[in-house]
């Protein structure tokens, strides 16, 4: 008997496009598959709502959805109250947003505090506005075998940190942070905190608000499906509202975008920080998902997250770890995201090698294998085949 | 017999959703229509190409996207040779990556030169970028019934002048630039010029390589049909590629974007324009669209883009002239965009009106009825059948 038969969850992966397929996918933490219902709701978009409602579907719906569908966001994934979320944009492009805006925050301050091993993007950003804000960049030194601790992160920080900018889920890892420890030091010290979501939204609780974080931004094609390139989010805690204002002045962040009045007046609240026209066939297949999400509660997910991750090592200890792979995530499951990575000096052969057999992980340096389990379009049984596969392709290279 | 009769490409308004409608749609320069082809190609691209490639859409196209559809969107609408056009992102955060660009290639200059009447967003973000800088704004002090001038642009520019910012077709009143002057003049100050393509780009020829523009941006979801929020595409010229760089360094515009290293290194050419992950489902219905104006040609869209605008001044000039409208929008064509304006002290209140009879132009303050007339997917007819419309308002008020 497979342990689908026991899985509360196993009925969803129906709805995903690919279930029917014996194709073993491993980088839902990198593109989520997209649900069935998406591709003729977006068809149906173009013909009824962009193509019927034209230009009048901006009044109706479109200018609002960044600001809505950030309220459903942030309900069902982030912890979020309504008016602290939006979409739109890139992450890279949101993450430029928020560092100016809470570098303007702390006049004086001279540091950006970041880790070492977060997500590239994260890093050259901050480094663009270190450089034209006159900042310098402090690193977290990080133990690879625990993540970014409250530990590390007190060693750097002090009165001269304007900004901490972490990933809540390392990429390469999957080492949770802890938010609300890691929050309470940046506070205690007088800065701000950014907080990347990219790795957990979705698929993670997050609970902004109670956490008492201060800004984040997370893409949402990975556990959140909404298709390649769908747009970022962003959170801004209500406290900071009135206080941040953003560089990328445009008229969706206006007071009164109608208006096209001489001057720009940011808008009350969350919308100051959208700055051209929202890109709205983009979102839609992320409302598809949320809606998903708001079924089966963010609690379940994580809960059958867990179990396939849990699987995954279980079942890498008994056939790759004799084939010499080490498992480099957290083996406390309190402590781990939605991913595993398996290591192995062979590992970046082995994954070409995998593509070609329809199993497809992600590769990641240094001999990373990653594999993204995606909960809810993710079976158990998929996991031992895709497991098996790289079992068969480190014992017998060609 | 109507005008449609005579119209060569009078069949293609076949291939726009829509086409069966009685409503008249006059702001196909706010939001174009979608081509028939769209929808089912999105639903096909999410089952096969999202759904069956995955992660393995990348490689294989995706990420090559912004620049593969900018090289098409140059060589059909932008005289614009290969390696000079990217698309992604909003135009309001690709304005705001040039002209921090821009201002950043003519150091000790003091002064971005903008006319008053353009498009809000442009002036907001120069506003931000001056502010940043330590800049300030001068102004084009434009003369409402003749555009931009080359004469009044001479006036302003100086050796103070880092940068020059214009739209090429104005917003409200459709006046054409005269882009290769103006920018021969910003040339002899030693600044340089951005122009922006938004009310033009698809509908009026425009020859960035001939014309010695340095930068453009423009948006594709007006004469594009790209849809509600589709990308925005900009173009620097190829002496500068190398020499200019932006301030949101993402991992998609580094030299390696999958190296993930410890520092931000641009890419050679366009690539470094780019910031996050690009969105790929909102480039799709652009990409139908550009197929549509290459298999038309461009020339032959002016044309009858020339040839509705003129037709809707002549029936205005019958219908609604003797009811008090006058037309703020060239006559001569050569001068004109792809829109008209119409003006009388009601229009605010006709435009509402007009709207509940299904019949859908755009309103801009002061006092002015615009008109836009796509040019593959309007008629004739419907330009007069829209005019009658706005003559029995205007004529019997509620």
């Amino acid at each position: 008997m497979s342990r689908d038969d026991h899985d509360a969850l196993a009925s969803y992966r129906d709805r995903f496009v690919g279930a029917e397929s014996p194709l073993v996918y491993f980088d839902g933490n990198s593109l989520g598959r997209p649900l069935k219902v998406t591709g003729p709701r977006l068809a149906a978009f173009v013909e009824h709502e962009w193509g019927g409602r034209l230009i009048r579907g901006w009044d109706e719906r479109w200018f609002h959805l960044p600001l809505t569908l950030g309220d459903e966001l942030g309900g069902v994934a982030l912890g979020a109250g309504s008016g602290t979320v939006a979409v739109g944009d890139s992450t890279t492009v949101l993450l430029y947003k928020l560092m100016r805006a809470a570098v303007a925050a702390r006049p004086g301050r001279t540091e950006i505090v970041l880790d070492r091993d977060q997500f590239p993007t994260d890093r050259y950003v901050a480094a663009g506005v270190a450089d034209e804000c006159g900042l310098t960049l402090r690193w977290i030194e990080v133990d690879t075998t625990a993540g970014v601790t409250p530990e590390q992160v007190a060693a750097v920080v002090g009165p001269q940190t304007a900004l901490v900018v972490v990933n809540h889920v390392a990429y390469r890892s999957a080492w949770l942070a802890d938010v609300p420890a890691i929050t309470a030091i940046a506070h205690d010290a007088g800065a701000l905190v950014l907080w990347d979501l990219c790795h957990s939204a979705g698929v993670v609780p997050v609970e902004l608000d109670a956490w008492d974080v201060d800004l984040a931004v997370g893409c949402t094609y990975k556990y959140l499906n909404g298709g390649p390139g769908s747009p970022a989010f962003l959170y801004v805690a209500e406290r900071h509202l009135d206080e941040l204002t953003q560089p990328i002045q445009g008229w969706m962040g206006a007071a009164d975008p109608f208006l096209m009045g001489p001057t720009y007046t940011p808008a009350d609240g969350i919308r100051r920080f959208l700055s051209g026209t929202p890109p709205i066939l983009g979102m839609l297949a992320l409302q598809d998902m949320l809606e998903l999400v708001a079924e089966v509660g963010l609690p379940a997910i994580r809960e059958k997250s867990v179990g396939l991750t849990s699987y995954a090592l279980e079942v890498a200890d008994e056939l790759l770890g004799p084939l010499g792979v080490e498992v480099a995530s957290p083996r406390d499951a309190a402590q781990r995201g939605g991913h595993v990575t398996l290591v192995h000096p062979r590992m970046k052969q082995v994954t070409a090698t995998l593509w070609e057999r329809d199993v497809i992980p992600d590769y990641r340096d240094p001999h990373g294998l990653r594999i993204g389990l995606s909960p809810l379009s993710t079976s158990y049984d998929e996991v031992r085949v895709g497991l098996e596969a790289v079992a068969e392709v480190l014992a017998h290279p060609r």
